[in-house]
C-alpha cells in the first residue's frame, strides 16, 4: 500500500477511456480526515497547464479533500476551454463527495496541447467514486502512468504514523519546483505551517536536483495531504526528514525508469563558495549533451565536464577543478591525473564528484545518460 | 581560393604526424602586409584552452602576421606545460617568419585534456613555412578538420577588394562569442577600430547564434586578419555588411555538417520586447532535447515547443504565443490553431516562427536536431 497506507485515506485507479488501449488513465486520492492539511509545489514553468493553475488556487487554501488525476492527456495549452474542463472534473469530484470544488486538486499528464475527451472523463468520476478503498491503491499509481514503465510508490512507518507515496515521471525531468506528479500522504497530526516548511524542504533537496534530460513540464505538480487520522503529533524537523526520505525514494524510482537511459548518474560538487553555486554548476553538467552521450558510451570524459563547468557562473579558478569518476580522479587542478583506463563504468550507477576548491558548500544532482533508446522513444512519441 | 583569395596572404596545410592517420593536422596563414591589422573573438567558457589564453595575449595589440592553427589536439586542460607548449609553437612560428612571438596567434582543436605531440609539431613548422603560397589554401582548411565531413570555406569580392574565410567545427557548437576555429582575411584598408566593431557585430548577428548542441567549446577562436593589399579604403558599414555576410556563410556551413543532424532549423522570434529577449526565446527552444528530438522524428510538436518558451525569463504573457512550423500557424494564443497533419517536415530546411505579442523586437537562432547518429558519434568518439 502506498497513498492508503497512512489511516485516513482512500485511493481508486480505473480506466475511463481517455486513453485509447482501456488502460487506467482515472486515479482518485481522497482523503477521510480527520484534517485536510495540504500543501503543494508546481511547476516553475511560465506556460502552466489548466490543473495547475486551478490546483494552485485550490492549495492556496491548504485543505484539500481529494485528488483526481489523469493520464492521457495534459490539458496544457487547451485554452479557457481546458481549464474549464478542470472545472467541472473538480466540481464533478465534489458532488459526489459531498465537499466544495475548492477542496479538490486536480492533476493531468500527457500530451500537451490538446482537450482532453472530457465528457469520457465526467462520466467515469462516478465509478472512480465507487471504487474508493484502502486495498488496492497501486491501480491509483498505474492510472498516472505516461511513459513509464513500472509504477513509482514508496511509505514509511515511524513511531505509529506513516508517510506512503506515488508518483509518475519517465520524460521531461527538469525541475523549477517539481518534476513529475506526486502524491504523498501521511497520517501525522501535522500543522499547514509545518506542511508548508517541510514540502519546501524536501522538493528542494530532492526533486528539485532530478534533472533527467533538462525539458520542464508545463504540468509538475506534488501535493502532501495530511489527514492526522494517526493522533500523533510530529515536530517539524522529524516531519521533514521523513518527508524528504520518501520524496528521495520516489526521485530515484523516477531516475531508474528515465526515458530510454542507461546509467543513473550523480553529480555531487564539493568545495563550492555556496549551496547554489553547487547546484549551478551540477546543473551545467547534467544537461550537457556531450557529458550524457560520453556517458552512453561508457568514456570517462572528464575534458567534456570540464567544457560544460566552464559554462557556469559560479565562484571558482579555472584552473583549480578536480574531477573524480566512479572513485578514480581522473582530472586534477583543471589537468589529467589518474589514467582514464582506470575509471569503471560498467554499472548503471555512476558517481562523478566535481571538487570546486572554492568554499565548503555541496550539493548532488542527479541525471541520466542520452541514449540511442532516449532519441527513439522521443522522436516517435508524441507526447 | 578562401583565406589566401584576399591579397596579402599565404598559408599552408600539411601532415606533422599530431593525428595519427597521416591526416593534414597542421595550418598556417601568413599575412605578408603592409597592414597587420587584426580582430579576434573567443570562446566565454571560463575554462580556456591555453593557445585561447595566449592568443587573446596577442590580439591585445591587435596587431598579426601569422595563425598556426593544428587539429588533433584541443592543447586545453593542460596546465603550464600546455601554456609553454603554445608559446614554443608561436616562438617557432615566429624564428621562421623572422617576425615577433607576440604577434603569432595560436589555434588548437581535438580532445581536450591531453598535451600535444610537441616535437613532432615543432619539427613540422619548417616545412609549413616552406609551403606557404597562394595556390592551395584548401590544404590550410583541411588541416583544422576534427569531426567535420568537409571543409568549410567562402569569399566574396566587391568593388576591388575581397574577404575570405575558412571554418571548422561541427560539434560543442554553442557559442559565447565564437563557435569554432575561424581566420577570415582581407585585404581592405581597414582600421583596427574598424575591424573590432565589424567582428563584434559580425559574430553576434551569425555565430552567436549557432547553437547546434548547447555545448561550449574550451578553443573557440574567430580571427580577422586585414593586409590592406588592395589599398582600397573601406568604411565601417560596408566593411560590416560583407563581413557579416561571410561570417553567416561559413555558419551556415558548419550547421549543415553538424555531427549526426538531419534537419538544418533557423528559430526566429518576433514580437520580442527586446532584441535579447527575442534570443534567449530562441536559445531556450534550440537547447531542448525534446524539441529536437522530435523534429528529428518530423513531428510538429508545438507543445514541446511551447513547454520550452515557458522556461526563459523573457518578456511575454503565457497565453499569448503563436508558433508557426514551415508555414504553418500551428499555435494561436498558446493553444492548437492548424492541424498538426498540415506541417510538411520531409525537407532538411525547418523554419520555426514564434510570435511573442510583446513588442517588436527579433532574432534567429539555428540549431540542428538531435538523431541516433549525433548519439552515436558522441558516444563513440572521444572529443
Amino acid at each position: 500500500m502506498t497513498v492508503t497506507k497512512a489511516l485516513g485515506f482512500r485511493s481508486a485507479g480505473i480506466a475511463a477511456g481517455i486513453k485509447d488501449n482501456d488502460a487506467l488513465d482515472l486515479a482518485l486520492v481522497v482523503n477521510d480526515g480527520p484534517q485536510y492539511v495540504a500543501a503543494g509545489r508546481f511547476t516553475s514553468n511560465r506556460v502552466q497547464a489548466a490543473p495547475v493553475m486551478w490546483s494552485r488556487q485550490v492549495l492556496a487554501a491548504a485543505k484539500v479533500r481529494a485528488v483526481v488525476l489523469n493520464s492521457g492527456g495534459a490539458n496544457a495549452c487547451t485554452g479557457p476551454e481546458g481549464f474549464a474542463d478542470t472545472h467541472r472534473t473538480a466540481e464533478s469530484v465534489a458532488a459526489n463527495l459531498s465537499c466544495s470544488a475548492a477542496e479538490v486538486a486536480v492533476c493531468s499528464t500527457g500530451l500537451i496541447g490538446e482537450r482532453l475527451p472530457i465528457e469520457a472523463l465526467l462520466n467515469a468520476i462516478p465509478e472512480a467514486v465507487s471504487m474508493l478503498g484502502t486495498d488496492d491503491d497501486r491501480a491509483a499509481a498505474q492510472a498516472i502512468m505516461t511513459t513509464d514503465s513500472v509504477p513509482k510508490h514508496t511509505s514509511r512507518t515511524t513511531s505509529g504514523w506513516t508517510i506512503g507515496g506515488m508518483a509518475k515521471g519517465a520524460g521531461m525531468l527538469a525541475p523549477g519546483l517539481a518534476t513529475m506528479l506526486v502524491v504523498i500522504t501521511t497520517d501525522a497530526l501535522i500543522d499547514s505551517a509545518i506542511a508548508e516548511e517541510a514540502l519546501g524542504h524536501a522538493c528542494r533537496h530532492t526533486f528539485d536536483r532530478l534533472d533527467s534530460d533538462g525539458s520542464m513540464s508545463t504540468n509538475d505538480t506534488v501535493l502532501l495531504l495530511a489527514s492526522g487520522a494517526a493522533g500523533i503529533e510530529v515536530d517539524v524537523e522529524t516531519f521533514t526528514s521523513e518527508l524528504t526520505a520518501v520524496c528521495h525514494d520516489l526521485g530515484m524510482q523516477m531516475l531508474a525508469d528515465a526515458e530510454g537511459s542507461t546509467k543513473d548518474i550523480a553529480i555531487t560538487v564539493t568545495g563550492a563558495a555556496s549551496e547554489d553555486d553547487a547546484v549551478e554548476v551540477a546543473r551545467c553538467v547534467a544537461r550537457d549533451n556531450l557529458v550524457k552521450t560520453a556517458l552512453y558510451g561508457s568514456d570517462p570524459n572528464w575534458g567534456r565536464i570540464v567544457a560544460a563547468i566552464g559554462t557556469s557562473q559560479a565562484k571558482f579558478e579555472p584552473d583549480r577543478i578536480d574531477v573524480t569518476i566512479n572513485g578514480v580522479q581522473i582530472c586534477r587542478n583543471t589537468a589529467a591525473a589518474a589514467n582514464r583506463s582506470l575509471v569503471d563504468l560498467t554499472s548503471r550507477a555512476v558517481d562523478i564528484t566535481i571538487e570546486l576548491n572554492a568554499g565548503d558548500d555541496c550539493a548532488t544532482v542527479w541525471t541520466n545518460d542520452l541514449s540511442h533508446a532516449y532519441v527513439e522513444e522521443n522522436s516517435a512519441y508524441s507526447s
